[in-house]
């Protein structure tokens, strides 16, 4: 964490210095005629995405949300690894990790063989394998992570809020208008302004307005997929109970009466039970069932038979029917004709993707979205890449998306399955379900989107150099020592949610950035060079790294190596007192064994560059020396601000 | 972190639910005519205390500060490894390690011997040894540990603010008033209530209002030791350097230019700098010398050659004399003919003793003080313990302070003294120098405080069934996992500042508590018998572990341990619902070979009880099975609540 780079502030570091927009035109109650971007919808993958943008005052974001105020319960709650990951970006993964239970392991239940009427105890798992993440795989109320966001637009430069009881008329793009080609029409619904419209022109709008998205309706966009057969009911309770696993996630399938899936919730005594209900006739909606809660207790208190489920709060629930649908395209021109064109409506999250809740992965997914296209909105919007980026975000995600969905339907139809050992007669092995779980377990963490080979994301040529970041999935953080502080800390965290590209230069055998280094080449090319990126794509007056951060990681210990030996690149003076930042250099934790060049199969000999997009993704792996390669991948994609 | 108990709530769990007094009486602008605490003092000292008490809402506090509001920076900055301790059991030692600097390494420089007018690297040691915390030792202006507290505070059932610009006048002692014994006079300093006296009667008032304590003076109490004869500097400042151990804590010996101590803060840009300045005559105050900030910027660059030191801009400086001085007595009977009254003025803090800022104790041990005190001063308004348990604040922290003069007068000597290899002519050896800073590291991260044996911390009789948790020193936190939901955590995590003893129960070779379990009769002792503490001192219609929190840790891995096994009491119903709590039961951490009974030399085979007092202090180990000794210990201080 930086700060006092331009004076010394006091109070809560987290509270960003307002804007000067943000102190002469503070929000008002009013959306504005014209905004850069307008989000629809306050859930995760619209909170994401404004709190992206609340870090750049300099573009116009707004947020209206149909409620009339933040969330307080229910919905979503499982945090996958890599969601935290992103968390971490955002400052608030370790509120979330105090404030959440932790998915440790899982416990599976099945009919016992003898008994059949009983459960037994069928298998116990780890949730998340080791090494996956740095993160832990949590359950938080959703409503809790909202606030989160909220709080890191509160304390933006922005000072962002969102745009309550404001409800979405219609959204209209006229592709010759040079400007602000979005217009779109909002209702009012609050009784002091009922009947009230506002409108707001644009230059993008993001649907992240749910499953019944009136922004992909507009757009003309569907969401497609299977029908929806199976109903389901979720509750959040306090209860006493003699099942044992009360405090673990637990699948039940018993032998006649459905299936449960227990998470326990925060706090120590909330916890959440998914309980399977009846099959649906082909096209009805669970609603029609006029299902009760008394009846999902009922039905769970049913499956934990011999175990008694006495239920003494609810705090909240619902029902609804699995399916998995998908939107083929994320944008207003993704896949048309016309897709020469330039897109400037999209959708994210349930808007344009919707699932059963079983993996966890709805609102996670969700987020990801919004953090892929969040970056690529601010880079377009400040003129730092060509609008041609925002293809991106349809290709990358839908199909990712895609992937999430086939593995969705074969969860939750294992999910359903009557048990059968051996898998006969249709059912499914409950030791197969658990090793099914088991394999996917990278998956449901999140830590598996791998995007294709793009003009953002290079070919695998060079992946040989450092086997442990994959070209176009999330660079996987390790630790390391801080060179001018001896900090341990995990190199993943300099990460923040800030636009920015990280560099991670990587030194080869013996570069201690003496006269022979490989580091400080790149550092003098980086510095001087014409062609260098930081020459041609950093604006005039700004800190040196205020569009690619570089760092640099040696193989010495850090009690071997001399800070005052760096190039000065990797001390760079920055703000408005030339203050050296110290914090580019780190060395390999030695000491407990956890060597960042093992960890991550990073060559020994030549070292490497990684070059990570500013949503975490691994975009390229280059030799140390390859500049014209560096050079070449960035100019493809951004604006070269040379005269 | 344990919520939603009584029912599910949205929202910050850190808010606890305000108390009936605060919502039906919130707090107002005035004074009350009665208070059971007036707290003196918005300093360290002042605010652990207050935010202890803040956990009480039945316990009537106020806490009183000159100010006119909260402190914004400067004074004291290190945050020892023990009172990050602390800070988990308030709940926000995370929030600080996110924000703070951490002292990893310490540095030393001497003159190098071919040119003396140059300093040169001497040695470089690891601040703290492997092992002695969990936590870390950092560096956080004072000013944010306040604000720390006063969001604990907030936060709290009491809602207790602080009273700004009020001084006190006067505290009287009336011994024969039964109820309100001392009578406060304060003085409202504000332009609007100014020349307005407010009269204030408490049953205990704490004076932790400084140096200069007005109610240490009030008590006849006065500061002995040494006279200050050494003045010196110290300024926070932002500024460019080349000396390249800028971001570690550095001890500098200049050969004829004087001594600094460099200490990075948080942000990574800001740093302070200790600087010595002239030796003083005998009773002069430094501030007869008219120093400013360009002496000691000019005394510091002196030092620092070769290097050079441009001072771009000082957030905060001043000057001090060194002097360590004490107060015999603490409280205003201790030691007097009369010493059979109770005490009901307190001092706290620099109000009893005062010492260099060079060790990093001062605000450190403060807060030490007062943690001391807070739960004593709680237990008997709340009527748990006879008053005479209040003599020990006196007799405990007044001996630990002389321990901690004598220490830091000898290290501010070996501070100032001119280096002399081989420490001849009077000098210091630098090489002894650094020796004592390792030899007394245990001390400086505040962990080797040691109570003598008294009515709250027992003889070490059976010191030998659990080496690593001695008697009288503070409980020395170690990691383990969860039964109930396989979460690793630390142990001593679960002890809150809530004022509840800890009973840690550790099991004997084989027990996983059935039927010749050594925990489960002890558990049945605490249960059934009639002089169990438990049945003895825990209020009707309060939850059982709401005095004392029985917590029991086997030696089987949680894979091999059933929960549904455990006696009652070890996961018993609490709350309005009757609610299990899950969080009572541990075992070992043995994926990682971090095994608690190695750990802290736990007799394998008996297992044992460690008692542990409220501020963290192990009070008594006894045998698993010494039932009688458990009830004994307790119940010579503390009030039967039996029929």
């Amino acid at each position: 964490m930086q700060f006092h780079l331009d004076g010394f502030n006091a109070g809560d570091p987290r509270v960003q210095a307002p804007s000067e927009s943000a102190k002469t035109n503070p929000q008002t109650d009013s959306l504005p005629e014209q905004v850069d971007v307008l989000i629809v919808g306050c859930g995760p993958a619209g909170l994401t995405l404004a709190a992206q943008l609340a870090a750049f005052p300099d573009i116009r974001t707004r947020i209206i949300e149909q409620k009339e105020g933040p969330l307080k319960l229910g919905q979503a709650d499982g945090v996958a690894c890599r969601t935290m990951e992103m968390f971490e970006a955002f400052g608030f993964s370790r509120r979330v990790m105090e404030e959440a239970y932790w998915v440790n392991e899982v416990t599976f239940w099945k009919p016992d063989t003898k008994r059949p009427e009983h459960i037994v105890r069928n298998g116990r798992v780890q949730d998340t394998e080791d090494g996956l993440s740095e993160f832990p795989h949590v359950i938080l109320n959703q409503a809790r992570v909202h606030d989160f966001y909220l709080e890191v637009m509160k304390n933006s430069p922005s000072r962002l809020e969102p745009d309550y009881s404001r409800s979405l008329v219609d959204v209209e793009v006229d592709r010759k208008a040079a400007d602000y080609p979005v217009t779109v029409r909002v209702a009012r619904t609050d009784a002091a302004h009922q009947g009230e419209e506002e409108i707001v022109r644009a230059r993008y709008v993001v649907g992240c307005d749910g499953a019944r998205s009136a922004v992909r309706k507009s757009i003309g966009r569907e969401l497609s997929g299977d029908s929806a057969n199976q109903a389901w009911g979720v509750m959040d309770v306090l209860a006493v109970t003699d099942f044992p696993d009360i405090r673990l996630k637990a699948a039940i399938h018993s032998a006649t009466e459905g299936n449960v899936l227990v998470i326990p919730r925060e706090g120590g005594y909330l916890v959440r039970l998914y309980v399977e209900l009846d099959k649906l006739n082909e096209n009805e909606r669970v609603a029609s069932r006029n299902i009760t809660v008394d009846h999902l207790i009922a039905a769970a208190q049913r499956v934990l038979h011999p175990y008694t489920l006495n239920v003494r709060e609810v705090a909240w629930w619902s029902v609804y029917e699995i399916g998995q649908r998908i939107c083929d395209h994320y944008d207003d021109v993704a896949g048309r004709s016309d897709c020469q064109d330039l897109p400037h409506v999209f959708i994210a999250g349930d808007a344009c993707h919707t699932h059963s809740p079983k993996a966890g992965q709805g609102m996670n997914f969700s987020m990801q979205d919004t953090f892929n296209l969040g970056w690529k909105l601010a880079s377009v919007l400040r003129g730092q890449c060509t609008p041609n980026l925002l293809h991106s975000y349809s290709a990358e995600r839908q199909t990712v998306a895609q992937e999430l969905i086939d593995f969705d339907r074969t969860w939750a139809k294992m999910f359903s399955d009557r048990p059968s050992e051996g898998g006969g007669e249709g059912g499914v092995d409950p030791k197969e379900f658990e090793r099914y779980f088991v394999r996917q377990g990278r998956f449901t963490a999140g830590t598996e989107t791998h995007y294709q080979p793009s003009q953002i994301c290079a070919e695998a040529t060079h992946q040989h150099l450092a086997q442990g970041f994959i070209i176009g999935k999330r660079f996987h953080s390790a630790p390391v020592v801080r060179l001018a502080d001896a900090r341990p800390l995990h190199l993943g965290h300099v990460a923040r949610a800030d636009g920015r590209w990280r560099l991670y230069a990587f030194a080869g055998e013996m570069d201690r950035a003496g006269a022979q280094s490989g580091i400080r080449a790149l550092c003098e090319f980086l510095t001087d060079a014409p062609e260098s990126p930081i020459r041609r794509y950093t604006p005039q007056g700004e800190d040196i790294d205020s569009v690619f951060d570089l760092r640099a990681v040696f193989q010495s210990s850090h009690r071997e190596m001399a800070i005052d030996s760096m190039p000065t690149l990797l001390m760079p003076r920055k703000g408005r007192y030339g203050l050296n930042d110290y914090e580019k250099v780190f060395c390999p934790e030695l000491d407990s064994g956890q060597d960042i060049f093992d960890l991550r199969g990073i060559n020994r000999e030549l070292g490497c560059l990684v070059i990570v997009r500013p949503d975490q993704y691994v975009a390229h792996v280059l030799p140390l020396n390859d500049h014209q390669s560096l050079a070449e991948f960035f100019a493809a994609f951004m604006v070269d601000l040379q005269p």
